[in-house]
């Protein structure tokens, strides 16, 4: 936790500096303009007659505190106002020290255990499959689950972390953060906090996946003894990916980029306002589709490489696996295969958005300005200020 | 049943002295404010003009009898008025005992039928799927179902639970009733009476399972022989869970504790209404969330203890399976294994749903206090009875 | 088709004599106020001008011959009117014979089809995995499915069949519509046709799997060779249930009765409107969750009897099972244990559905009236009547 | 890409001459009226302050773009209007060539995506299962997957198809497209573009997947040996389907037939208004429950042939696997087996589809016109020009 404190406070010297505070006005408070449909917390605003006599007498408090907080959320790179309902938003959260801490944290928070409930379900699910496998005691006679387990582990681990993270945006995947900047006006300041948050999310569940597990591990692997594939008892396959033996480079690279297309591409598709014209993939149907499509990435590009398709899922639960002490192998094996799913996917997901955009999206994209936005690049400064003095005029930083 | 009436007596004659009857208003004698969100029965509220008027012919009926429900209801820990729609608040329930009695049990009645319909699903699917095992003349010539088969038992027994008890909060487990009584103002004065509905659903569910099942188990155990795991013939396995052998006393309590934690983590996410931004995870999604959240857990951290993370769920048929014969080794197997899912799940449950107020939730939960509650510790009467106080101001108790 | 007709002629003409014809007010003629959810219609109601004109310009037809097919229908035991929206009740179902008659058949046709589609997945789901057992050239070289993809097969046929029958009710079982005859107020005087409908379907969806599959049949039975159980060719339990063989007959009884009883309980708990306080089991989510009720039952209690739990369903397909020569053992096999799929879900879904009603019912039900209506078993004419009269009054027959 | 735009000219040349633009009014540019529930997109269409400033500003540019855009989309035998939300309908669309060329081939360009994603997924679960078989160093001992897994890619791959290509109807089969024109007044004239979309789908799609499984398929194969069933290395399967070795042609037939009409049936049910009143299968509903249909093809009636039923998903990997050295034995193997997934599922589709249109339907279907509509092909020019007149008053064309 002390590391987390210090990188942020590093990164919030860095950045405040060239950071003016943004204009406190009332309605920006409680929901960030950029992350909800309008509206959708519509209900729980009207606050009743008691709250409202509350609300009043701390308002000017919460107006300094607020104030304070948006502070250090600007130099963080998110939205001035944490995203909770204007109910929430009372006294406590100006004067305790925790509450304003939290606020100060709520998408890194968010997004650190979204990604922590998925890997526990993903990587949990790895774990029982493989250490239970052909076991005779078990119900049905034959270990406690097979390869579809998997399938289920990681699907429903994703549209749970959702739903546990859904206020940050739950994007739960780097690559995926970083394609929503270049496309979708997410602004490029707060990938660095998403990242480490998610990277983190993935490294601390790996390591309660271990604890979990450390019994069976032992008993398979000998006390001491943590090996990774190709050794028959090799029990690193839990934690990260390793790409089968047949498989050149450029098919191992290969798999992890065209698994993290389909992902960005459908993903895009769902939260597509001009594509629900027919079947309606409101918000509340995106966890259960993507279920089915997380399911369907292990089920049909599943063997290959494992289908990380993204940084946090597997390079934290590698480092949490070599740091309890499954040896160099965690990156050299495969040909050292290990960084391919931490590249791939950025590649992968930024080329299934811009196929999405190119063909299907009408909306606002850079793909949809004069020459697919490549214009731009040919003077990235003018860009990169118009972009930003854009989503300060839309409130979005 | 006598037994059931017995101990509610007993409570009632306990509690009733100290409690004063509360004000009988119109508003709160069909809804309990607590357990229904604002509005959602509403469509229902509006009464066609005989319904009208023969409420009006009974309704001084209706009082006094309201009145005596209450005064039970009350004395049970109970809100004053059970959880039933205007429309049915009709001459019945003054009129006949059993409506009235119904009234009185309404939220036990709930949990006990909401908790009878998991375990029958996933005792049966364990049953099932261990009984038939490897057997030949099975359609796919291999048994009638897979370890999975039990994932699915458990994680549909949860969801069909939870839609049968829908008006008691669906709780179905001692632990998660616990947790909302200490971080969500469910008062405490209900957990006894829960704990021992969702006790005797357990015990009675399972009871049907072993007679519907006693002809396999007898051709697998024998006539009058019952035994428990390591046994190569046991079946006790199908009605409360029984450790691995690698597993130390740590272990298993951990395993326990993680999924139990995972549990309340999970369910605190979803029904945060300030946690629905992006992807409004409603009521209605709630029973299908909670089949994968189980379906997860089962495929995930399944293995090592069998994820009974609910003392109802383990402890009433480990109880009916120990009255009808297996025998002592119900208790002492696993190194005398049973408290731990009798009070990990307390344990976890509580430590989820703390992790999940500390760090995601920003609504009112003593977390939220100064000193994260702990502060009320030293002054332990005064917090109970300034949260009393505060119950009775808002209608809870 | 003419033997159907023959029979809904007899029955016509029996009835006719003593129902005198309905009113025919105008509101009723789109919709049966029974089945259908007040204004859940409304959204298609608004006709547009043109549509406006020319309904007025057919409306005496409409009325004329409106009048002609209320008579038929009555007759049947069906509503007066057919459910259908307002904007198909056009002249066509005025002018052409075939569009009356199907107006006069509406819910029993829907019923068929809904038994049919549920049938033709259910058999076909068996007859697949039997059929397939251990084929070495599937892909995963183990045949085309396990037992979990019967689970899967009557699960969704049941779900898709909803879905086709909705306007009927899509009751799609005896025991379940008469469980609703005697407990919910559905008129008794439609399960007779109801029962025909739902029988015919199972029969000939059956018929329509045999043909599907009765390459491989004779490729495993040999041709003009059809087995039962424990014949190790048997093909027959693709059709319709053959109980295990270490089962005493109370215990096959108690497995039907059991899976019925719960049928109906989960049944009449989703179907609750006191019982949608808290997750809001509306009518969207009904088939999704009779889904995962069906695969429960074959997941948990589908071993021992084969869950048929449903006349329709295993009658049908055995008496088509017999009439293509599976010979007399369709009947005599587990000693005449034919019978017992054709009563025990009768007295099961009425067990269920009496449970539900006196533990958690509150609304409406003969449970719910003074001696939970067994003092009306001492006058069954007046009851008879009393019922009947309330019934018109309410316009439900 | 050549190869498209090339056939799109001449379809444009060939089209143009006889066709009248239609006129242009501001209402309809954003929605096409056939495919679109009114007012599904009511809720974006409130323009903010600047928004309408700049749509006023282009509203000249956009009228003579849109005519341009609406004359090519009308000789494709589109809507004029692409079905884009009014918001995205901004100048962008009018300046720059590529989103103008996008509009015009909307839905051609939802179809091939849809059906792109579907067979991604269809095609990929089928080669994880065969090329992974009994794998030993798999979680679970046994392979990547089983049988089930394929009924788990075709049913996900349906449903996020639809959600993919919802824009355009997400017909994904030219079967169903034929089937809506003829019994559903979906134009005819946008069968053409549809059927090539569809087709161009399969066929890339196929070819990624053969792409990402290249190194195991050399494995199993040999380096340039590519067989098809029932060779025992054969991988041909993965890409399209073949039929079991006992089938009879007549069989073969039927087996595609039967559920290729099942799949139409149920569709029709899915998407009757007038079926809707007890368990609304909203649009919402519709992916998943196609999800279960697949699913619930491939468990129950996709062994014998492989459930084909669809023209797109089996021609074109088909000829994807000739162009990729497969052999003439992809067309030969089965007795010439090809011709049947590209003829039966359109007689079975039609044929599902009148089933449900003479005994369920009661909206407006040729069925449901004086002799089941089979009076209009005795007169069949001026049906057509009827129908045609019909629906550009409708303004479907």
């Amino acid at each position: 936790m002390s590391l987390l404190c210090g990188i942020l406070n590093s990164i919030t010297t860095m950045d405040t500096a060239r950071m003016s505070p943004p204009s406190t006005n009332n309605k920006s408070k409680s929901t960030s303009v950029d992350d909800r449909p309008h509206g959708s917390l519509a209900l729980h605003n009207i606050p009743t007659g008691d709250a409202q006599h509350l609300e009043h007498a701390v308002s000017t408090d919460l107006q300094r505190t607020s104030s304070q907080v948006q502070h250090t959320r600007i130099a963080l790179g998110l939205h001035p106002s944490a995203p909770i309902i204007e109910e929430h938003d009372t006294a406590e959260h100006a004067e305790n020290w925790w509450p304003k801490f939290r606020l100060m944290l709520k998408e890194p928070f968010a997004e650190f255990f979204g990604v922590f409930i998925m890997v526990l379900f993903g990587n949990g699910s790895v774990a029982q499959v493989l250490l239970s496998e052909g076991q005779k005691t078990a119900p049905g006679g034959d270990g406690f689950g097979a390869y579809q387990s998997i399938s289920w582990g990681w699907g429903l681990g994703v549209m749970l972390g959702i739903y546990v993270a859904g206020d940050s945006g739950a994007y739960l995947n780097p690559a995926i953060t970083l394609t929503n900047c270049i496309l979708r006006k997410l602004p490029f300041r707060r990938f660095p906090i998403y990242l480490l948050a998610q990277f983190l999310g993935g490294f601390a569940a790996s390591g309660v996946v271990y604890i979990n597990y450390i019994n069976p591990i032992n008993a398979i692997e000998g006390h001491n003894i943590r090996t990774v594939p190709p050794s028959p008892t090799a029990t690193a396959g839990i934690f990260c990916t390793y790409p089968q033996s047949t498989l050149t480079k450029a098919s191992q690279f290969f798999s992890e980029f065209i698994a993290s297309s389909i992902l960005m591409f459908v993903i895009f598709a769902l939260r597509d306002d001009s594509n629900k014209g027919q079947f309606s993939a409101s918000s509340n149907w995106f966890p259960l589709a993507l279920f089915f499509l997380i399911f369907g990435l292990g089920a049909c590009f599943g063997w290959e490489t494992g289908y990380a398709i993204n940084l946090a899922r597997d390079f934290g639960p590698r480092l949490m696996s070599y740091a309890v002490g499954y040896g160099h192998e965690v990156w050299s094996a495969g040909g050292y295969y290990f960084w391919i799913p931490m590249v791939a996917p950025f590649f992968g997901c930024l080329f299934g958005g811009i196929l999405y955009d190119l063909f299907l999206f009408t909306g606002p994209s850079p793909i949809n300005t004069p020459w697919f936005g490549l214009g731009e690049l040919r003077r990235p400064r003018a860009a990169i200020s118009d972009r930003i003095d854009q989503q300060r005029k839309e409130g979005l930083v």
